[in-house]
């Protein structure tokens, strides 16, 4: 047992009662909080090693949602158009030149972006058509962040078997989650629109066989509504619900599109939406009245989606428009307060995930944290007002520090699991041969 | 005359054409760009210096066409409240708080983020009540900045002389339009609900006297357009007709609630609304509807509003959440592309300024502009689609070089003008003796 003292900082706990220390002290065994409070010299000199993060203010790392870091390669690669069109002339035509190369290194490229912007666990879901799975899957645990690497399912357009498709994903599933590691896996089908009736009912059956959760994209648009409508009579949700796929918690990402009886049903089975307002934005697909789903005590978290419909991964960007989304659309300022979307961008969203030992600062939770060092910087002063700061002034360019599970994937700034410049000198090479 | 050469640089011209240069060179002579092209042994050698930008992307510098910079110091001081209430209970208290010194640090400190994060032009308004408003000017100037630094006329609440305010205005617009430096100012009456109807017309007439722009906010929240149209039978764009305001070119900020006529005099006094996306937002304004003013023919510059409202003056975060917004709110991917926001915080914000010359690069034009170097950076590889990772992917953090009229404010990341350490330590001693 290894035990660590993070010392002398400014501590935002973001707890249930909001507990913030000035002079304070994380105190870590191995990948677990065991003490958050104010110093004390006994309680350090009993540790193997203190941290001095002096002058630091320190916040639980940000939970992404959902996220596709397969994609990062095609950031900018289709600008200005309608979520429909957006997959089927750009992104899915250039996802079948993906090689496993340019998988693996395009899944570095986001996970450095994610360490780099403050986000310490992820939820991603990837469109692995021909690619190696396992292969990828190592190296995406080889960057050291938490979370949920999840094989997609389709449909398979040319006709061939559903039952290839869901071999793979339990195989997939399986050997994630016989690993152990901070990487687990949930069952993926992509969309009520891209998969049929049955093998999205197979996709619940695996999922409640395995033990895992759902990750799925619902109501994202009212095109898929009206879609969905025409062919089943039913919205996306009451369809799901009508073919019995709430057999084990899920994560729907986005629910821009959602009438009450939708509302409803997502309460009664408390599943999570993954709100990604940029990427919402920026396809047309409209705005989630996120307000409206807290008022009816619908569970919700932050996600970027991926860079070709956002272009980045930045949580503390993402969480800031979310919020000021609500006030503008509703046109009430008081809607999400500051500590609001900072719970939303923590441990709600990793509620949502299933870790519910994740995101507040506290004894028993997972040793996942996050740094930024305000004195000198003009755009942090003056410095009171953090919390504040932390949401309409900092962006994720602003960390110094990232710690999953007590260990450094950033120490004042240098990147200690992946190689920035090697991984972005690769993907530019990797972008000219196979993809322009 | 000195002329500097800038060279071997990805230029993007922002000129009507789009015009783009890959091993591109900037001819500076003083403060004017004499030729932007293709990299020429003959013509840099013609030179009296040259610097080299092998690698690096530059643009125009960024026009923010509304912001108060003597407000740094309230970044953060004031949350989730409504415009009303936001003034009345917490700005306007804490205004009346400020000492000479205040202002000074609190502008420098704006001038500072402006500088960092690519901004070379602004405009200006503050409230100037009890301060020293010419050696404010002069603390202004001393950034090297270029911009307007307007005196914002109020009704004095208490009653007293409207003849003092204006006379005090025209004292200080004379001092500054005489001085013939790059900071020049406008005539500012704060708003057709802060300001009386004389005073209002008194201000439009002494614009037009002094061959000045007038600059206000209008049309800001539906609160301002019952209360205008409850005292004067009138939205307040038709008020501002019927009393004969539009007696000088004009900047309108906000423009958030608009009726049909409204637009139809903005576009028939050629009348430019600074368009302040996330403050409108942050205070529950609402979202004002730049796609159809540009459909109207109505022209629009993008704006952080002050720091108390945003909570920062990052313009290319400004820039990205306004094209968003407009494809969101309207379902439609297709609005806004990516030149068109960018030209927008360019040449169009600049020649609603008055400023005609500014923000395209091109011969006979200012030479201002910024530089980006994207090697090496996660979030911006691949590094294609250039112009599409500077609306969605970059922030103010990205920039390196900040150029106006031929001189460098920023160079490889090294302020010129101001000292960041300095002003932010100062800034927080201040905030911390005075208006905590």
């Amino acid at each position: 047992m290894m035990k660590k003292a993070f010392t002398h900082c400014n501590i935002f706990t973001l707890d249930e009662q909001g507990t913030q220390y000035e002079n304070g002290c994380i105190i870590v065994n191995d990948g677990t909080i065991e003490y958050v409070g104010e110093y004390h010299d006994a309680f350090v000199q009993a540790c193997d090693e203190q941290i001095d993060w002096t002058g630091k203010w320190v916040m639980p790392g940000l939970v992404n949602s959902h996220v596709h870091i397969v994609m990062n390669v095609l950031r900018g690669a289709a600008e200005d158009l309608s979520l429909h069109r957006w997959l089927n002339e750009k992104i899915w035509p250039l996802e079948s030149k993906f090689t496993d190369e340019i998988a693996e290194v395009s899944a570095q490229a986001a996970l450095i972006e994610m360490i780099k912007s403050g986000t310490t666990t992820f939820n991603d879901m990837y469109n692995p058509i021909g690619l190696d799975c396992t292969r990828l899957y190592e190296t995406v645990k080889q960057a050291g962040l938490r979370g949920y690497f999840s094989y997609t399912l389709f449909t398979p357009p040319d006709g061939s078997s559903e039952a290839d498709t869901l071999a793979r994903a339990r195989d997939v599933a399986n050997y994630i989650r016989r690993d152990n590691s901070l990487v687990s896996t949930m069952i993926a089908p992509h969309s009520p629109y891209a998969c049929s009736t049955g093998l999205l009912q197979k996709s619940a059956e695996l999922a409640a066989e395995l033990g895992l959760r759902l990750h799925i994209h619902v109501s994202e648009t009212e095109h898929e509504v009206d879609l969905i409508r025409s062919q089943h009579g039913l919205t996306p949700v009451q369809y799901l619900r009508e073919i019995g796929f709430f057999q084990a918690p899920a994560v729907f990402a986005h629910g821009v599109v959602l009438d009450e009886q939708d509302k409803e049903i997502l309460r009664e089975t408390n599943t999570t939406i993954a709100h990604n307002p940029v990427s919402n934005l920026k396809l047309g697909s409209g705005i989630a009245d996120v307000a409206a789903l807290l008022e009816e005590g619908i569970h919700v978290g932050i996600a970027t989606d991926s860079v070709a419909s956002n272009n980045n991964l930045d949580m503390f960007e993402e969480l800031r428009i979310a919020a000021l989304l609500q006030k503008g659309t509703h046109r009430n300022p008081e809607l999400i307060p500051v500590d609001t979307i900072l719970r939303m961008a923590t441990h709600q969203g990793a509620k949502g995930l299933g870790l519910a030992k994740t995101g507040m600062l506290k004894p028993g939770f997972a040793a996942d944290f996050i740094t930024i060092h305000p004195a000198g910087k003009i755009h942090l002063t003056p410095s009171n007002h953090a919390l504040s700061h932390l949401v309409y002034a900092t962006n994720g360019r602003d960390v110094e520090d990232n710690v999953v599970n007590g260990q450094f994937l950033m120490k004042d700034k240098q990147l200690l699991t992946l190689d920035e410049e090697r991984v972005s000198q690769t993907l530019n090479r990797l972008y000219a041969e196979h993809l322009q």
